[in-house]
């Protein structure tokens, strides 16, 4: 991990931005540090430049609570090479959804499972350089993004100790069945009116996700209206679980 | 509306039952009051002297935050004058249940319209008694109690400015109608596993609730599972909505 950029705002809020390898992405720590801070990696759906405000917004409300945060361009998104395969099933669901049609579980399955398979090892080796660093400790917490994503690195990195899942896409019936294995516990946002999500789909994720704990939030509102009381319910959280 | 005991706990809430005509209630005020404060109905399934412990727990932890807390005996509860027609149809209820046979709507209807009929008009009557004392001011807030009464007084009673509905019990249609015209913002929590709440139509309910700001809290566990954090989210949605 090589830092190429470094810019602290007024709230004191560090940001850098590095390269993991050829992979782009952005740390930001708190202003004042007397301890390693507990980290958040901040999901997001692909393409870091057109997320950038709101995922500054959330890094600085994070380190406003003491935590770091953390995210990484999804491989396919931003500046990194494109995949055919992921273009394609794109189109194909742009397609359907256009058309009015239901969208085929082959059609996610084409478009989500090739990118769960290649995120998920970058993520994690993002992970061992950040708690690399004196400045980050375990554990740590993992904030939206694609949700499939969020299931498998909840499953298979054992660092992860809380998740914040926010059921804003289409899932492959696959991670429906390995959400049965998150144990973590969980806060679950879903926007009641997501035009482009299933909310019957969203809610039976919910109900196959395996943790003892898990909370459901659900708010009125479409993809990007989630309200901005629920960024102070997730510090909540998060200080319950990290900290 | 006569007050007949008073106590002070060692938070110094001050607790004072009531009889307002022959209905008992329980009013709760904060330690300390520069000004008076806003006020939140807490309500319940009915059987005050059962509740007591739960009820009193909710009014001390709303008064941290500066409200005071009221509540009153349901129609038929407690050591009010019990329904022939109530107790008939909890027992047709119960024998429904017991069999593992679906619960009629007929039989709902018998056991919950009387009750929202005869209680919303007692709970609004202790409204204008409360309110008519110095201590209390409006807005007014409502938690819990037996959703179908709560969804009525929203609708009908327009003190009340926020409510946090408890999706607990068995739904007539016509409330279920009803909640369509509800406006005022609403945090409604769900027991994902309660053991005598059917699912399916508590998220029914939610969907037909018409308030603009609405927000669903879903926790795993049974009906009396509720974790002790959702206290504090209550505490902060009215806060947002009542100061």
């Amino acid at each position: 991990m090589r830092f190429t950029t470094e810019q602290r705002f007024d709230d004191g809020v560090l940001e850098r931005e590095f390269v993991l390898g050829d992979i782009p992405g952005i740390l930001w720590t708190p202003a004042s540090m007397s301890a390693p801070a507990p980290l958040i990696l901040l999901g997001h759906p692909g393409g870091l430049r057109a997320m950038y405000p709101r995922l500054v917004a959330r890094a600085r409300h994070c380190a406003a609570e003491g935590f770091a945060a953390a995210t990484l361009e999804l491989p396919g998104s931003g500046d990194r090479p494109r995949s055919a395969t992921a273009d394609e099933a794109r189109a194909d669901l742009r397609r359907a959804v256009a058309a009015g049609e239901p969208v085929d579980d082959e059609i996610v399955d084409r478009l989500v499972l090739p990118l769960v398979e290649q995120a998920v090892p970058e993520w994690r080796a993002a992970l061992d350089a950040l708690l690399a660093l004196p400045e980050i400790r375990g554990p740590v917490g993992l904030a939206g993004g694609v949700i499939s994503i969020g299931v498998r690195l909840a499953v298979v990195e054992p660092r992860i100790a809380a998740a914040v899942l926010f059921a804003g896409s289409y899932v492959p019936r696959a991670v429906v069945e390995e959400a049965r294995q998150v144990a973590v516990p969980l806060l679950v946002l879903l926007q009641w009116d997501d035009e482009g999500n299933d909310r019957q789909m969203a809610l039976d994720l919910f109900d196959a996700l395996g943790a003892e704990e898990k909370t459901l939030h659900a708010n009125t509102g479409g993809h990007t209206g989630v309200p901005a009381f629920e960024g102070d319910d997730a510090n909540r959280f998060f200080v319950r679980h990290l900290t």
